[in-house]
């Protein structure tokens, strides 16, 4: 048995994701063998990481400072708009460097069995920032199921009579992965949308 | 880029033993995504851990009330003594549940290329309770290693001279383990100490 204080750690930080009650019980004792300093610091982490932690008034992303700093970046493109589910895959975007317009979070997908419908979305404000904007293409980045390309279907009829593109990120096999390996739906995708070796 | 906030909690966290930043990364947004009250338990934990865990006066082990409920308890063996290394060490054994005596943290090993002696371990505590609690068996459940050895040894000649009988848990192929697998030193202790099969 543990005493007590480490039970309630272990309880409330097993259920954390991918932290099992094993992998909890070896941080209680590594934060115990520290200096309470050490303790301190980590507390406090999170308490700010929830407290000080505020949505972008403009495009939703998370942020310290409202607007976020994409929204105020002049040096990005502002005429191209990327559409994700949530505030995280700004970031996982982010991190390819492959992305330079502005972005928009959606907060879910369209899905009529889990009684989310386009209301529940920021999809009128999606509509207004493109048409405040003069933006000319959306990038639906949105998760590849059936919720995520239902979504995606009603963002280019929603923009169709605006005269804005919408485009969705190549689907193919994922980098460094074997051709056995790579799936049935991928493999269709890949070949259907075969590019010229140059 | 990640806000400061976030930024801070991913550094902070990868700080702990078996997180890394991807991990931390996917922690905070996590966090993020549940209500304050999650953020707020989980730092209270932390805070609480720390602060009001004691170790017990009597045998060194973490514990929120002094004696330690093993010290407390009165159906245990009152004359074994099993010494370990650390606290965190008398909960694995506890969970085996297949010693029933009390215990005793020294608080590290001898390590004389590490400039630990005798006198920086409670080495002298531990004569103390052996002789006032007229302790018949001393279990040195040590690291298999030089240091641990080497303190086993210390351990079995300060108390030679009292008519205590020190004991070590035994060595061999660990359970569930093919002989191909055990190491050569596991291997031979193994058959050094076969026993027979009944």
């Amino acid at each position: 048995m543990l005493p007590g204080n480490i039970e309630r750690f272990v309880r409330d930080f097993s259920r954390l994701p991918g932290i099992g009650r094993k992998t909890s019980e070896r941080l209680s004792f590594y934060i115990l063998s520290q200096p309470s300093e050490f303790s301190k610091e980590l507390s406090e982490a999170i308490v700010r990481l929830k407290e000080e932690t505020r949505l972008c008034s403009q495009c939703g992303n998370i942020t310290d400072s409202d607007p976020c700093p994409i929204c105020n970046d002049s040096s990005r493109e502002m005429n191209v708009i990327c559409v994700v589910e949530t505030a995280i895959d700004i970031y996982y975007i982010e991190e390819t460097g492959s992305f330079k317009g502005l972005y928009h979070v959606l907060g879910g997908l369209i899905s009529p069995l889990n009684g989310v419908t386009p209301d529940d979305l920021e999809l009128n404000s999606l509509l207004k920032r493109v048409t405040g904007l003069g933006i000319k293409e959306v990038v639906v980045a949105l998760s590849s199921t059936t919720e995520g390309d239902a979504t995606a279907l009603y963002i280019r009829e929603m923009l169709e009579s605006k005269g804005v593109m919408t485009t969705l990120p190549a689907r193919g096999i994922p980098v460094g992965t074997d051709i056995q390996y790579a799936g049935k739906g991928s493999l269709a995708q890949a070949l259907r949308n075969r590019e010229e070796l140059k």
